[in-house]
């Protein structure tokens, strides 16, 4: 017997997700899932879709739900986080004043503007969860799925070095997929070495049946009809040589090159704002899935890519799963900062999660990540220690909003930002003065 | 008796101080300058000026001039490098193409797309010469005082890892002595202790007498007439929170913040297309000093702050002495990539110069610095390499090009560069293909 | 279908356990097996034997015998090394002359005088033959059983660094095994975590279905019966604070504590000279097994806890596997020396081999690794660069030769040996003079 | 006006030499000098000394003695430790149990089991002490003369990871001395770079005149006379290329190789239980000195060549001295374990000290002092973090300790020395069991 905790649960659908992947696996049917929620509507769909999924793979799974963070947490050997602070609302706030400045986006929860403020808003968050995670089941291991990842992560470990702690995505799974699609054969003859920071994750090398699959990739981009599904990571890998992980539309924001003029919005095919249509989207699915479980009806049972339920089985049962992972950067790869966060090979058993050593990115790559990794650090940094100024240092490190807009633009957009997202932001942040208006006061 | 080779003694405004210093020191009298320069007229007038200089000081230097390169190689102890290969019509071309791209520049030697192609073009000069002296003077160190500094710099170590080399700048002197101006104290009073890469060298202590000096400075800042003297600096430390080495007008260029729109140019008066203005005058300043030697006329004689005889007075006496310079990054400062080029104190004595550990900058400065690091980093390979493809990355990643330009004006700059540079580019890189464009052809 | 060379392949009996194990999955069977050996009988003997293995498996091997290395590794894809250079004669001279100074040792082949020089005597031969595969298969992953096996893995990743090579043993697994007869629990419910160096890599982490195994280890250990199995490693764990790979008879010679006096070796039961018996006993099993062989007999088939076989079978299919192996340490073990060889967790699929990184050892554990490190850092220094001097200095450095003999004795003994094995010794040690020889002719 | 606080002043000669040191730079005429120690009459003393150096010299010094350490402490800019915790009878013990079960020393303040003792009775005191700095002058430097050296330096660094510290000793100096003399030449001509770990620091270069001064030192060796006066460390040289700081004495018992036999212990001269003679030596030199302070007599007043002189004026001047020291291997030598402490050049000026970088030393030389980084690490975690286990590693990975004695013999002589001690053992270790005895109860 074993017990995931789930904290977020309200999302009802990635709840599900997950649950299949897990339930569906014979290994973990003896578990309790302990769920929890602030809304005790969604807390209360969740259990309903808990204990559905559980009937259905004949598990004899004992579904909790708890309003109670404490009580969740309680004694769990796994911590699957998928919150999302401030919700629809914040979110609008961080694609709205950025846009009134001049700087777009399409998806703003990684990086960039958007991800920088989502990370200051959800680190408070985190390190009182994970404050409570050291009293309450201290040997648990974090499931982080909550955006943006690399922040997230990192803060826990910074704030927490003893936390056992990864950060998951599907972006590796899903370029893969993307892949095989534009190189017409079926996923399961890929084979791929991939590193970099989460998003940034590149395929180093990339097979089918074991032969580099490179040559034909290169030829598969010349057909216009697969270039125009993937333009900007083509244009990105005819640059600077390998294909980056997640899709165009998020890391069109994480460079100077596609959203800074209209000309490229149009010609790269941006879809600017994006993530608002998407999360307005995911209130109405939230809906229908109530009332289909109201209703009584049936779900599809699919096993997801998501690593969770590999993680799992693999320290329940001791059978080694090799997964892609964001941890501590020691010395893995070796030409991003030490203790930035990377995404990596990660052997999973019975001890644990053990790191694989990468060696060193081509040049073009750690040079393309390790701004990026700054400003992630910044952000941490600011969060943790209180720091207004390293607010503004984050934001003006970031590659796009240096790009389009001045100093003088970035300052009065980050004032902005902390005084819409008000008691939202980390106590420190809000308190205190930036270095040069306290300066001010000596004068 | 020990010989000093001046490679590029056409500069011969830049000899006669460097001879002032080295002849200023009694120790060092008993020395052999041996003045190298492809221009016959040029070397005759060094020789001129450096005999004078001589005299001046009762020194007995023997003075040679080789317009055989090895000649004035062999056996040197100290060969100071001080060339510029493709002189003021390369220059214009660094200048005026980027320009009807729409990318401006100020000095264009150190970094960006100017300082790229300054590296490239210089790095097979670098090769060559530092072949002739690891066959002709094995032992002798290399003084390094041509632009761009950390690129040549890193060349040289990376062709040749036993090579001794270190990259010599006035940056962090010059800057002591604006901070003393802005804070209306003798230089002397200062003591600093800086950090970073070469024209971003950071203050990380300044101090009066031993007190901060931070304190005041900040308060100088806010003072309007001093602000107006060093604007691009001062922005620089009101965001960043530490004053830079170097200069606004260079700065103005190296980040994405002062040079993308007019507005911004007027509002912080950079001084675009600044270095062809420079570069005529120094043709100027060059045939009025060749008339004034013809008169018998005499020049001023006052020590300069080069470290270049300080360095040779170190190693020749045994007297140690504490310089800044540009040296591999051998883990000195822990959050830059290792073997990039660093600037750092060093110790100078008759073993030669030890560099300091210096441990972390505040990440905001590593953050600062770090992208310029990579594309020095791609700017060497693809010079040593003969890569077209790193050639590209290196702008792809320049911040200022990359704030200005798409990818695709971006590649069609750098390829219209390397063609009108023609065969002053490294051969392979002249001769290589793209990887899109070798893609196209298996297509 | 693939190609698997095998070289020495004279060790009938090893080849017969590798081929079970490789031959024994049917995803292996269409494989080509590759033998060479100089010795024309023993590798008539080794085919047959690799015809009758494939035979019982109904794999469609094809068989290949060489006694031309070169055609042997012509294009394979995996090379096992398994030669024993200097064979039983080289052997003895190994045991027998340091004995005569006083320095008894047990297995000396690993590390310590012995392991030294048989590190020397094969290290010419590994050179030779990684050179023909840079030439043959330069892709092929080198799968190294020859012992030394540190020695001679960093001596292939110091002279071919673009080389694959991994060192494989199986030392963690016996030592499970060994561990799950301590407890009385079947090795399946045992897991564990292990890092170090060879033949002496720590069980850091030890459990039965996932609870901490060790307290019930320290119980065991109390039982006479119990500890009198394993007499030195015991002690070690009881002295050092946990348990050590390998047996207790390897482990008496690495260390000072138990050959030194003859109440030692009584006390601990260390069997003196032991090698040399099963040296002997090789030999008549060699010739034990091609009688039955040419009779027409049967030999058992079951799996090894080898994991050659894993290897090829994850590179092979892309199904990961997690082994143990011998690599450079690329700051995986960060308290022991960078470059020198570890033994750590290794993620094996079609990308190649992954070590894991481990972070630091416990200081005790990496205190008792690292002098060892430096000894095989030195006798490869040794072999590559001829220096007659390193040899002095690795054995000068072994931590049972300088607790036995004086420096003066060293000195003569390491003379003796060097000239004993005359020939077998790489050219640069025979003709180099010692420093101190050298500086007599000054005199 | 600067402060410097002396604790463990009743070391009266040493306190003079400082003093004769800092008191003979006019430029620290003004000073406070803040003397304390726990036995009054000795402080008394140390007090007469110091008013009369001052008096020498004309300097305005204004000299405090203090039994209350907090008010000696209170507000100083430099604090010199010279304490000796357990003074003679301590050092007895020392001596006196390990050579009954056949342990013999020399010295026994640096390393081994003298070392190790003397380390865990003293950093009690370190960190009591460094404890009030931390609250009564945070921004001092502590420079540590207290034996033993590194591994007080490093319990101060890893207790107090803000503390400034260097640890400081003459060794390099006195060898400079030393050689010269086998050389022949003035000190002044020899110019030399040194690394390593403190009294074992090894001279890399060597010169006289610039010019390569070791093949004229490896002919002085061959002269018998002058082999005579430092057998042990011309033998090391012999053997391992370089000649080693400190002496012959304390070096024989460095090493297995010179004190585990009487006919070693005959040939090398090596004088066992010498430092007992000088401590009682000592004891009579402060009773002369107080008699001669007292009848008014005067003392010689020559400068000596400790560092601390020097470090002093760099710092308050802002003039860079380059000094030899003990800090933290921050990477310094590549090839130490990171965080040890090591001996390398340093600078110092107004911006404190800072360390260079050395990178690796020869591996032979890595080899022979890293074996006593890992003793020192397990003293300094064993007294701070109260484990008696680590006492016993600490021994059982003594170099000399291990060649003469068994595991069961080093376990008796541990305990009985920590029984000897008392209440001179940190309280962790007194009060602890050994694993062993801890899994006993289990049983």
């Amino acid at each position: 017997m074993f017990k995931v905790a789930m904290i977020g649960a309200g999302s009802v659908v990635f709840v599900k997700k997950l649950l299949t992947d897990i339930l569906g696996l014979p290994d973990l049917h003896d578990v309790t899932i302990s769920l929890h929620d602030i809304n005790a509507e969604r807390l209360e769909t969740a259990g309903m879709m808990a204990r559905w999924t559980a009937e259905q793979f004949g598990a004899n799974a004992r579904v909790e739900e708890h309003l109670d963070r404490r009580a969740a947490l309680a004694d769990a050997d796994f911590v699957i986080n998928m919150v999302q602070i401030g919700m629809h609302e914040a979110t609008l706030l961080d694609f709205e004043i950025p846009r009134k400045y001049g700087l777009k986006q399409t998806i703003a929860d990684t990086l960039g503007i958007g991800g920088i403020f989502r990370g200051l808003r959800t680190i408070p968050f985190m390190v009182d969860m994970v404050g409570d995670m050291r009293e309450l089941c201290p040997d648990a291991l974090l499931l982080n799925y909550t955006n943006p990842m690399s922040i997230l992560t990192q803060a826990v470990y910074e704030a927490f070095p003893e936390q056992k702690v990864v950060g998951l995505c599907h972006n590796v799974q899903n370029t893969a997929a993307d892949l095989a699609e534009y190189l017409n054969v079926p996923v399961e003859r890929l084979s791929y070495d991939c590193a970099g920071i989460n998003h940034q994750t590149w395929f180093l090398k990339l097979r089918i049946d074991g032969e580099d699959a490179y040559p034909r990739l290169w030829q598969a981009m010349e057909d216009p009809q697969i270039f125009a599904k993937d333009k900007v990571r083509f244009e990105l890998m005819r640059s600077f040589g390998w294909f980056v992980s997640e899709s165009s539309e998020h890391n069109a924001e994480y460079t100077p090159y596609f959203l800074k003029r209209d000309d490229l919005i149009a010609e790269y095919d941006v879809p600017v704002d994006e993530y608002i249509r998407r999360s307005e989207r995911n209130l109405g699915r939230y809906q229908d899935t109530r009332k289909q479980l109201l209703a009584g009806e049936s779900f599809p049972l699919e096993r997801s890519v998501e690593y969770g339920s590999q993680i799992i089985h693999a320290m329940v049962t001791g059978e080694p799963e090799v997964i892609y992972g964001n941890v501590k950067n020691t010395k893995l790869i070796e030409n991003l900062p030490e203790d930035c966060c990377v995404e990596v090979p990660i052997i999973v058993d019975r001890n644990g999660l053990r790191p694989c050593h990468v060696g060193k990115l081509p040049p073009e790559l750690a040079g393309y990540c390790a701004p990026h990794t700054f400003v992630q650090d910044l952000t941490v940094k600011a969060a943790l220690q209180g720091s207004r100024d390293r607010v503004h240092r984050a934001v003006l490190l970031d590659r796009h909003a240096a790009s389009v807009l001045s100093i003088k633009e970035i300052r009065a957009m980050v004032e902005e930002l902390i005084e819409a997202h008000g008691d939202a932001m980390p106590e420190g942040i809000r308190n205190s003065l930036r270095a040069s208006e306290k300066a001010k006061r000596y004068a």
